[in-house]
């Protein structure tokens, strides 16, 4: 049998009850979960749902590297050692991002060779969210040198194979112009070593006006970039939909298009939804580590499980460890090029 | 009479053409222009429109301070000396944005006290427009020190006030967290100066999610972060835009939907119009140099010679030297109070 998906069953906007729906729903599909989270609030869990009982949470208020410390029996602490022991497959919470990257890291450890976890969310791709685009770093690092930006393609690279099935994958960067030594010097350096990449499929720079173009599968930033990056295009995307639904408010006429159109605009209101895609993951870690939106649905909590699951089940810990090898060797001839190249 | 815009013929997407259209509808408003650039093409100007011959110009592929030093007849290079000079009011451009600022900064040079200029985007604000949120740094500068970031705040705030009627501008840090602490240790440096800063009213950090909110008239960042950022909302609205005439046109109860709805969406347009807002703006120079989007139309440029025109009215330049003293002193009381803190 199966080891059971930990569950966080704090931190989501929701509630407890609100993950447990969410457990319950994964726990359908055959993934089992072990929820830590508070009795009370579990009490009555479903087939293939297990609660531990934890008391303690973490909020997003915290300092996240003192509280994983400082609280033990916080539940994200219990259910990431219980994933990092073995006895769970892989972590899964929607409750603080940095609290629950610290209790991952801390508990896991970082597997061979890596630097800097990267924190990877799934942007899904118009016109319907049938692709999707993978992003990293959207904030575990916000700051990084070029060796960090060239492991994350790899990182990138080897999860998009992996767990979304990409042949393939084209890698590019993110920065402000196409030309090779636009941005900044260390996105110009790592441009270089990714151009030399014999491992990776490099697409060169996009910027910010073709990120969803669908140009790259992976697309490498540093966490501060990604961040913003990520958010405004939640953000953005939230300001254009309310100014349709605005403007099918605003007289009679329009409000008879609204309805007409609203049915067709279904697929484009679930290419929007976070939920979708279940939640970022940790990537670089001994294990897996899925940080779900704190706002989610029960679907979105669900999906976030999947991704765990089908992440533990494609192995993909051990193909980014593969990868990586690779990175390291573009590492070094960069340096070798640029040791033996004065200029 | 007043001195006129110093516009470059050359670089537009559209071509000469397109450029000397948008200079009839200034003039036509009172603005006087001179055009530089291809008189063949240029032939035949109206009322308030001189042509002044140039056969050069500068392309986005070329390096911009290689190529406006060694091409001092670009039609963009003679504009900005005639600028600087006295003889044109303003300078104002459709081209390559790095050739802009470089002969905007070689001609012009900066207002005493400034480091490094930066560009300042006008973003309309959701739902109509009717608000701009003025976005600095857009591209001049990579990569930035505290100091920096500072001076964006003054020289947006000063625009703000002067340019864009604003009265207290609310100034904002783009960060990946409201708290203080949050993103680089130089943005939260810049963010502790800020918040001490007697002439600035400062609203703190605002995440990507908030900056299309209205929480802040200006918003500052480091040209990296904010290049990638302008760009990615233009292609995330772009991208829901496209999603909703695609569903539009899906079935014929949608297309019906679209139709009733379509005059409804005008406003909504209008907003997302690149064209309504003219062009960013060198902020830091003494003089007024504005980029107007490569894509313009006749009115887009147009209205890049109007702001260009009302900001020398206003006397933006003088007014942001003026605000620079108070950056001064900003920076000066954050060193004094690092210096007496030793944490």
């Amino acid at each position: 049998m199966t080891a059971p998906v930990a569950l966080d069953g704090f931190g989501a906007d929701g509630g407890p009850g609100l993950v447990l729906e969410g457990a319950r729903l994964a726990a359908a599909d055959g993934i089992p979960v072990r929820i830590f989270g508070p009795p009370a609030q579990l009490g009555d869990p479903a087939e293939g749902v297990e609660v531990v009982a934890s008391q303690e949470w973490i909020s997003n208020d915290e300092e996240p590297v003192a509280a994983v410390r400082g609280k033990p029996g916080a539940s994200v602490v219990m259910a990431a050692a219980e994933a990092a022991a073995g006895r769970s497959e892989a972590l899964v919470s929607a409750g603080s991002t940095g609290a629950t990257m610290t209790a991952a890291l801390f508990a896991m450890k970082r597997l061979r060779g890596v630097q800097r976890p990267a924190l990877a969310a799934q942007v899904p791709l118009p016109p319907d969210g049938a692709r999707t685009l993978l992003f990293l770093d959207v904030g575990a690092n916000v700051e990084v040198r070029p060796q960090h930006l060239i492991q994350f393609a790899h990182l990138g690279a080897a999860f998009s194979e992996a767990v979304l099935g990409v042949d393939a994958p084209k890698v590019a960067l993110l920065s402000v112009g196409e030309e090779a030594k636009k941005g900044t010097p260390d996105v110009a350096e790592a441009h270089e070593a990714l151009a030399g990449s014999a491992e990776i499929v490099f697409a060169g720079n996009v910027e910010g006006t073709e990120l969803l173009s669908g140009a790259a599968d992976v697309v490498v930033t540093d966490g501060f970039t990604g961040n913003v990056a990520l958010k405004l295009m939640e953000g953005t995307a939230r300001a254009v939909a309310d100014g349709v639904r605005g403007a099918a408010r605003s007289n009679p006429m329009a409000m008879a298009g609204g309805a007409l159109l609203r049915p067709a605009l279904g697929s484009l209101r679930r290419t929007m939804d976070p939920n979708a895609v279940g939640g970022a993951i940790l990537l670089g870690l001994r294990g897996i580590a899925v940080v779900a939106h704190g706002g989610s649905s029960p679907e979105g909590i669900a999906n976030a499980i999947r991704l765990a699951h089908r992440s533990v089940g494609e192995r993909a810990a051990e193909r980014m460890e593969q990868r990586l090898r690779a990175a390291g060797a573009d590492r070094r001839h960069l340096e070798d090029r640029l040791g033996n190249d004065p200029t």
